[in-house]
């Protein structure tokens, strides 16, 4: 029997990792029936590379406005990915915008720390909210057994910056501490999500990309964004009930929290 | 030798564990030089037992106005405990006011999530930038050796609801996703502040009181309060800079992030 189509939304699709999530997705992932690239500002600048993708895949490639800091847009994005879906589930949500401030315990502000809890840790669970009915209806849809990416999953990026555990290793060279605290908390919320919508088979996890040459992660990087995602696609591929709740790296190793 | 008096500061003074962790300061932690009580709305009704208790110790303690969700009210409570101290330092504060809102992953209101993390997280970092100069204060003039609470600590009231490792064992009875979510950012921001004050010699830690029978823990609880601030206060009493950046319940025991 042929695979079922699935379709998949992606947060901050317009560029570094998000981007080339598309770009892979379009590649390698079929069949697909609809990807929803999701970003603040479609007409802009910096949606361009986006917007011209799209139109290589115009049938599939859904390019919507969506602003992870507010709960207004992430229900508009979501009642238009409502009526593009029809009847049909959302399989896949890629909850990967984020924003990544760079500072210290004495000169990080709280404005910093609003804003990155707002767009890292409030938007991604909107976005559980708002399109929990579209994952239900997939879960219901697939047919498959057990829990996976192709029948209903949130795979929410997280970091090793994230990990309390990880933390005295690594905090010299990255304070981040708006981030890192953004992510142990997104942490805890997947968890938290991983665990109150299992009964409806819908899988719950977290990725670490690894340390990616993007805007976000700088020139200095260890990977470029191709590998990173590469990686994680592999892992998504792979992933069943038992990854529920887990964080990992792009080759699929644990990571404590 | 005489042990030196010390001064403290503990948020969230006027009911409570708070309250009681200034009751029992009183009986049992002197020499005390200043307890500084803080408290949102100190000629309100609810700081009426605070109030009766400061009058016994006129001398010791003062009642101080502090808002955790508002910065300007810390930095006002800096600037009066600055004029108080004079030049002495202050030892030990402790971060015990929060806020607890019972709700799932589905009817978590964003509102929610961003008050919860404003007083539970930004309120006590806020807290650590405006009193570090006293702090630093305290540790130079104690004479003391490597790191203790007589000497310069930030012990950060935390909860095993934020452990991330032990969420599936709590979570069906106690949603509670807001203040999850904060005291799992509040373990993340104590841990950069330990790696980054600890060249201060100034002790960070975070501590779970126990299920307590207070307004927040409701009657069902399993211990008073008098129970879970004498045992803190004997696990504050003996840590040392083994105990930095560490998360315990009140009986010393150790809890995974």
């Amino acid at each position: 029997m042929a695979a079922k189509p699935i379709s998949v939304l992606v947060t901050g699709a317009n560029r570094g990792l998000g981007l080339e999530m598309v770009r892979q997705m379009l590649e390698t992932q079929r069949p697909l029936n609809m990807l929803f690239a999701c970003c603040r500002d479609p007409d802009g600048a910096r949606a361009e590379a986006l917007q011209t993708l799209a139109k290589t895949h115009p049938e599939i490639v859904k390019v919507v406005r969506m602003d992870m800091a507010d709960l207004c847009s992430i229900k508009k994005s979501a009642q238009q990915v409502g009526s593009l879906l029809g009847d049909k589930g959302l399989n896949l949500i890629i909850n990967n915008a984020a924003i990544l401030v760079h500072s210290g315990i004495t000169d990080t502000t709280p404005e910093d720390m609003a804003s990155s809890f707002n767009t890292n840790v409030i938007g991604p669970m909107s976005i559980i909210q708002e399109f929990l009915p579209y994952l239900q209806a997939a879960a219901k849809d697939s047919g498959l057994p057990g829990m996976s990416c192709r029948k209903a999953a949130v795979v929410s990026i997280s970091s090793t910056l994230g990990s309390i555990e990880s933390t005295p290793q690594s905090y010299e060279h990255f304070k981040t501490v708006p981030y890192r605290v953004s992510k142990a908390a997104l942490n805890m919320l997947i968890t938290c999500a991983n665990l109150e919508l299992q009964k409806d088979e819908i899988l719950c996890t977290l990725l670490h990309p690894g340390w990616v040459r993007t805007d976000m992660g700088g020139a200095n990087a260890a990977i470029e964004a191709q590998e990173s995602v590469q990686g994680m696609l592999q892992v998504m591929n792979s992933m069943t009930e038992k990854d529920n709740g887990t964080l990992q790296d792009y080759n699929g190793q644990r990571i404590p929290w």
